[in-house]
């Protein structure tokens, strides 16, 4: 997979701290030389100033195009690697090994890589595939608890969009799952990944069908925005987002009440949250459309019909969204 | 080519005074709105703390993926805001509308954009296809003497790599094209764009062929290096850069010293630089290491045959290549 003899690990000090020693002397026998990137834990490191740093790094250890980036941890490991490896020297090899359900389950899969910019997130990035993405369950044995509830938020949404089959799998074990009891981890991390793959595979640039992944997403990263990053995990404004955007499906007429309530009620057995507090003004708005995927300062969300689909609607009024988001002033 | 309403011109106060109404009008009379984004002249532009601030500046005029980025200058810009199309959001649509000589014949075609780090240049970037290059003869008339001799530069290249008759056409016709008569500039702008398209269609990431074109740049990226950005232009380094790499085509035996003189020849006739002061140590062997066509640490030169044909050598020994360095220190 890789022609040359380096491999750059980014990584931070906690995860490499655990994982650092057994991802070298494995590389190193495979007849690598290892070059440890460390970078600061946590969302605000995925900045432009990181991708300079990095890859000033790579250039000071002699690093050319037939060199690898791997990426050692979460999503925002991987997403900032990615972005280093898609544009140093216009792009080396990537390898990403996710150490987090949610990278293991979304990021690390489909090829997108970004970095934040003060005014919003993964506002600069790339589509660059990495050659390898290994997944180890093992590692979620160290991973913090609200993390890997973080991560349940993702593997609900490829239920209620692709799958009902798998969401009803998710109600009937979720005890298991909250045990990370090996078989049921394996099923959900597995399925995850296929659900993506395969979304990803029909549409690798976002045209059309992509967009369904970002279920709950328009009202995530609006909630990530106002909570102001590293408040609120991204799982966690993905649960909220996923049960605005079902409250407004049935705003809409779209789906009944009934199925509102199976999402409402999948979040609260796994402990994830439901509201935000969106503020008692329409200034909020002006934060909708930011997100990347208005085109023509056109509104566009992601709503359900049932568990198991998703359509894409440009119909969304105004006013409809605020009384939404209006609703749930605490 | 864009479907969105929004053009985001890049250019810097310099050009824009000149062509920025025309530019203007023209766009908003096919209904697209125009917002200028100033850069600052010259080389230390391109980087990336520029790419985050245009970035920004993109937010914060509501910029989205149906939207235009268009380059409207020489090299520095077009690499600068092609970048920029390339990562925000992932990718918005490009347009080039070059102003140098030197970006109408080479960094305007073939899709390659990047930025410089402090430790060497075009060092971030991507493969980014604009839409549309868009060539206006007409705007040569303002370029500087020094740039538009600078531009000539890769003019003669593409004539050695690739094209002895057009390299014959250029030695034959020096007094016409100096005058920039309209004749001469359609055929060897024409002329290159075509060889420079041929050999990128053939190969867009640089695994082989696309190489050839660097024929000169070896030498080149490290004369810039060594000389500041700024100092000397790159069409000067390319043509020092140039009569180095026939030197060390005739040194190994390549190509025979009439091959080398007529490129000295062409060069003179053109105003061209034909040597540059590498130091008196062996320190600078480092700098060649740092090349983007470095792959395990070999060292790769496009050496030339004979005028019209170059050839891609991995087998160049250091001590041979410093002899040749040492040669010219003044």
């Amino acid at each position: 997979l890789v022609p040359g003899k380096k491999v750059a690990v980014v990584s931070n000090d906690a995860i490499w701290g655990i994982y650092g020693k057994t991802v070298m002397v494995s590389l190193e026998k495979a007849g690598f030389a290892v070059h440890y990137m460390a970078v600061p834990a946590g969302e605000k490191a995925k900045n432009m100033a990181s991708v300079e740093k990095l890859c000033e790094e790579l250039v000071d250890a002699s690093f050319d195009r037939q060199c690898a980036v791997l990426a050692l941890g979460g999503g925002v490991v991987g997403d900032l690697a990615g972005f280093v490896a898609a544009v140093y020297m216009r792009g080396i090899h990537f390898i990403q090994v996710p150490t987090s359900l949610l990278a293991q389950v979304d990021s690390s899969v489909g090829g997108k890589v970004a970095v934040n910019l003060l005014s919003g997130k993964n506002l600069v990035g790339a589509f660059y595939q990495p050659k390898l993405v290994l997944i180890d369950l093992d590692v979620l044995s160290t991973l913090p608890p609200r993390e890997f509830t973080c991560g349940l938020a993702e593997v609900i949404k490829y239920g209620i969009i692709r799958d009902a089959e798998f969401f009803e799998y998710l109600e009937n074990h979720h005890r298991e799952i909250q045990q990370k009891q090996p078989d049921a981890m394996l099923h959900i991390v597995k399925r995850s990944c296929q659900i993506k793959a395969e979304v990803v595979e029909y549409d690798e640039k976002e045209g059309g069908l992509r967009a369904i992944l970002n279920f709950g997403h328009t009202f995530a990263h609006v909630i990530e925005l106002m909570a102001g990053y590293g408040k609120i995990t991204h799982g966690e404004a993905v649960a909220s987002g996923m049960l605005y955007a079902a409250r407004l499906s049935n705003k809409m007429g779209l789906c009944d009440a009934s199925t509102v309530k199976r999402i409402d009620d999948i979040l609260k057995k796994n402990n994830l949250p439901r509201k935000f507090d969106f503020g008692g003004n329409e200034g909020v708005l002006k934060l909708f459309y930011r997100d990347k995927k208005v085109e023509n300062a056109t509104l566009k969300f992601i709503l359900t019909e049932y568990i198991g689909s998703v359509t894409i609607s440009e119909k969304v009024l105004e006013g409809r969204l605020v009384d939404l988001l209006l609703q749930d002033v605490m």
